[in-house]
């Protein structure tokens, strides 16, 4: 086997790959900047259109809609096969309130099914501004 | 089935069971701020005591070692059962030089892998200040 076949392939992702890839999931992670330091949080989630939606209840998450920029990463990793992709979207977030109705009933109609549970009333949207990715390939 | 045996349980993770778990993976989510927004890395790591270790490449996250605190975060989810655990470290970045000879062999020694390739000739590592962590059982 020569070097260059045992050289890992490092693919980014065109924009429409990422988009069905942060479709195929439904769990997250979430990162906001908190006091100047990233928080992350898992969260199980919907794509609607090019948005991140999620549940959740009041709590540090709520509290830094519109106070912090996010970003949202999916990813499948092989551990066997030293292989995987992973997809981050970067945005602003936004609740969804009554003050757009449409878009709140909208979102009451995805499938977002948080396993920890909670009454989680509120629906959080990620607008993503920017979406990328990347395929790893490893070595056999 | 009563109510509450259907209620999804989500527990805090004690200090130990987090450090334990995250020495348990080698593909982690690296987030730093870049300019008030987080971004988020797929890593390999190897936990070194309290600290998780990667190598890097010149580039983003090497330009913001000093400059962003970081968290990073390592999980395992099973689909099928609504349920998985997530840990989180929290501090700050470190690069590891020959201005500490010691730390910089013994990083060199640690069997991280980098999946992607490249010649990563830089070794950081993440002190973590806090390491918190939550397993969520989902309803069957």
């Amino acid at each position: 086997m020569t070097p260059t076949e045992r050289r890992p392939a490092v693919e980014v992702l065109d924009p429409d790959t990422c988009r069905r890839s942060l479709a195929t999931d439904q769990v997250g992670r979430l990162a906001i900047v908190i006091g100047g330091t990233p928080a992350l949080f898992p969260v199980n989630y919907v794509l609607d259109g090019t948005s991140v939606v999620f549940r959740t209840d009041p709590g540090t998450k709520l509290d830094h809609v519109g106070r912090s920029r996010a970003a949202f990463e999916v990813d499948d990793i092989d551990r066997a096969r030293r292989s995987g992709w992973s997809v981050v979207a970067t945005g602003r977030l936004e609740e969804l309130t009554q003050y757009d109705a449409a878009a709140l009933d909208r979102a009451r109609e995805l499938p977002i099914d948080p396993w920890a549970g909670g009454e989680r009333t509120h629906w959080v949207r990620l607008v993503a501004e920017r979406v990328t990715g990347r395929r790893v390939t490893g070595t056999p």
